[in-house]
């Protein structure tokens, strides 16, 4: 069950050019991505209409503006037109595949899967801040899991699991496990934050790398989530230097100094019980210092892997015993907020919806059927 | 689904000895072949009826007209019967596993998976042209397809796709997307032909290692399709020589000279979504230059490949996308006559039959209720 | 289908240990088994209540007395219950998971997986005949199948399979095919029993390892089946030497001297299709001689594997074929009496319980459901 109307971070920018098409899955859709010679990013159903061949596994052609299926050479466009077919001069109506909303923004190409008629750019989440100059990018990445996007959710809305499944980031345990949470949700159901905060905190390792503490510090954790993914702020000052500062929602409060780390979370379900992982990570302490920016890439890829590692056997144990309950503690309170968000929409668009067409075993049956009409 | 009143090549003959037992999957059926020491064929139901144990994993024996079980050493013969039990005198009448009509003709080994009563040789189908003397073979292979049959026959009833999927046997690739079609299905409905003229086209790579052309030349490509396979006649003369005579249907024009090349492609059902692609190969040069053989043999397993590569993503992403539909071409008249031909084949045979008896999650569950009779 | 009132040996004794937590699935149940530092076994449902986490991925701790969930730091003792949630004070009543009735006996560390109000250890079966000063252990084993858990009864139970599948103990193949069998079912319906005797047969070689026979040899081979293995007593003794004597029930003729072999197999249910062999081995010779035991062990264990070799594509081809018979020998006399047994206690079991909820595709769907309550 995915979301559908909803924009899902489909590739970093980096991953898209015009040299040779991106085949991804994305919400149970295969789609291809390439890149027009003169920059646009186009989005397209990766399943030739003719016969279904992938798209992505034909050359991009026609300078970047088309691609070309490599079964029987047809070309379709960045509208998803057919745009050529060679065996022929005429091209029939219908041979035309689907195409996605596609944007590119913040270093990640996001799609809308749902309706197109309703796809508004401005409903984009933040991925950033928003203040380049003060805060570098040490890392951009890609991972794949074998775990249902909300298992993903749950993980990070739940930082207590830090101080059991991460060295590098989990500082004072019992800091960590006891600190309390303020969790809102936004009026229009699409948005849950929470805010902890950790005074008088043994500082973290990774903390330590980027800024030089006198002591104990005062450590924050903010989270904003909508089910593109998570924007995470978390940092720490100086006992009594500013950190807790605040009482509005996650990422209200404006902090200048200490270590401060902003990363982005794109989870984007691929098929049933798998997700994509986009990370982003910035921080405000040596900028263009290349040295400590790899150590920091490597930690936060660590943290991804750690977090597999539980991740693929729970959702595995899930799977095997269907009809075994689960139980929440109080430290859930933010991501049952969270999944109650989800439920809320999966609700409204269910209800939308007509019932989809029944799934049928082979889509093959399609070309069984499918014996007059079509060919001209 | 399967049509199972046919003929499917089994086996290449050299494939069936007397030394080792070969097992295969047709059209979901289980089968063991082997060979007698007189040289006969024979082909059982691979599973033991005692217990269910392959009995490819056993060994030939009584001078080669049995079949031993290498669990309890039953012994069956060609004729599916026991004929030993080893832990008791008499045999159980009923201690009989099932045979299939055999056949053993130009170079294949045939199998007949439908009702036996209706099994006649004589429908087997031609596998050459007739004239050994005048062609040598190069090539004769068996590989599998994860693929459905019906893909491989839409692919070589579609020779579009040569442009695209192969370079050896492209040639002229304008010549090839545009040559028009005339195509003819056989009054009983089993048979599809057609013809395809190229006229005045470069010379493909594979035919001018075959024949020395003075410039460009004049090709054709017959196909002769039915259930059990496809023959193909193609090749190429110079311009004005002869290549494009007869207005006959495929196979019915003589031609002498060029270059010439009959193959059968037998395309054999093994599971669902899985098939069996046996390939022969013949030409009228160079007979008797085992060089050049290879060379051609090396050029057609290479096209086996190159389609495969093609067919298996196919395969898989209509799997993918089962609610999706397709769209044809002109190219593919050829493709969707021979798809109707199976249809009618189908519905034929679901007509002619009860319906099959439901299908069990485990055939163990048989030994569990079987507990009465049957020992003695 | 499993039979879950019953006692399986789930570990040899020498797995489960104070260091490391062992994983292993019974009858679809996913286990946990570790000891504590005063030596006790404790058997957990190997799933974290909170969010599912394997907790055999997790350390043993505090003494041993707990499992520790490598997620979120959660602890669960040998009784199930949870005695620490590190992010907060009280730990929510239901926070619980399941514990099985485990006994360690005999090598085997057995455990109950039905209804614990019914646990009797006293109906956990003989392993040995008891006398263990007469007796040295040459071998104690855990492998496993790919291969329903009836298969392996089928197998043991036939032993005319003894001159196709195995070399070391065939000995004299005709004598091991034609031994007549004498079967018996105890009052209660849960243990049948059954003796064959083989008089002046040429000895096996595993025999002749283990005793000076003069020439052929009587030999008997006793088996007492249950739901939970089979106590298999063979051996041979010099003609007319006492081998034969008795014709009371498997285990109930008391014999002295020649070879003698004791071995239990016990049969547990991991999930549908795939069981665990564990596997004893006693003989009454060269107490003492590690050389001699060490080929012995090589010996059994080959048989394990020679069989495995057999029941894999077995139950592979049963799975492929579910609407094929199967015909039975006279020699299939004590499987299908076991058969029989184990129909019965099924469908008792059936009758018993109320129909089990309905399976769910993915036990997710509880975390999206379970939104309110729980967290305190």
């Amino acid at each position: 069950m995915f979301i559908y109307d909803n924009w899902y971070v489909a590739a970093l920018t980096t991953e898209v050019n015009s040299e040779k098409p991106l085949a991804r899955m994305i919400v149970g859709k295969p789609m291809v991505f390439f890149r027009t010679d003169e920059g646009q990013v186009a989005a397209l159903e990766d399943r030739c209409m003719h016969r279904g061949m992938p798209l992505s596994a034909g050359p991009i052609c026609n300078k970047g503006r088309s691609l070309q299926c490599p079964y029987h050479g047809l070309e379709f466009d960045i509208t998803g037109a057919c745009v050529k077919a060679p065996s022929q001069t005429s091209i029939p109506r219908n041979m035309q595949v689907l195409t996605y909303p596609v944007v590119e923004r913040d270093s990640f190409v996001w799609v809308w899967t749902g309706d197109p008629e309703i796809a508004d750019p401005a409903t984009i989440p933040r991925t950033t801040l928003g203040e380049p100059d003060t805060f570098g990018t040490f890392n951009l990445a890609h991972i794949e899991y074998k775990a249902d996007w909300k298992l993903i959710y749950d993980n990070v809305m739940d930082l207590t699991h830090l101080a059991y499944v991460h060295t590098v980031v989990n500082g004072d345990v019992q800091a960590n496990v006891e600190a309390k949470l303020t969790i809102s949700t936004d009026d229009d159901g699409k948005r849950v934050s929470f805010v902890r905060k950790l005074p008088d905190s043994i500082p973290a390792d990774q903390y330590k790398m980027g800024f030089d503490f006198k002591g104990n510090c005062d450590r924050w954790q903010e989270i904003e989530c909508s089910a593109s993914g998570m924007l995470i702020w978390t940092g720490a000052m100086d006992v009594g230097c500013g950190a807790l500062d605040g009482n509005a929602g996650a990422m209200e409060t404006k902090r200048t100094g200490g270590f401060q780390l902003v990363s982005y979370h794109a989870i984007t379900p691929s098929t049933e019980g798998n997700a994509h992982y986009f990370a982003s990570g910035h921080v405000n302490v040596h900028l263009g210092n290349e040295e400590v920016f790899a150590k920091m890439r490597e930690g936060q890829m660590t943290t991804l892997y750690e977090d597999r590692v539980i991740l693929e056997p729970q959702q595995a144990r899930l799977n095997e015993t269907p009809g075994r309950p689960v139980v929440s503690l109080a430290a859930d309170a933010a991501g049952l907020a969270v999944r109650r968000m989800f439920k809320k929409l999966l609700t409204a668009e269910m209800e939308k919806k007509a019932p989809p067409r029944p799934a049928r075993s082979s889509g093959h049956q399609d070309l069984m059927v499918e014996l007059t009409g079509g060919a001209r």
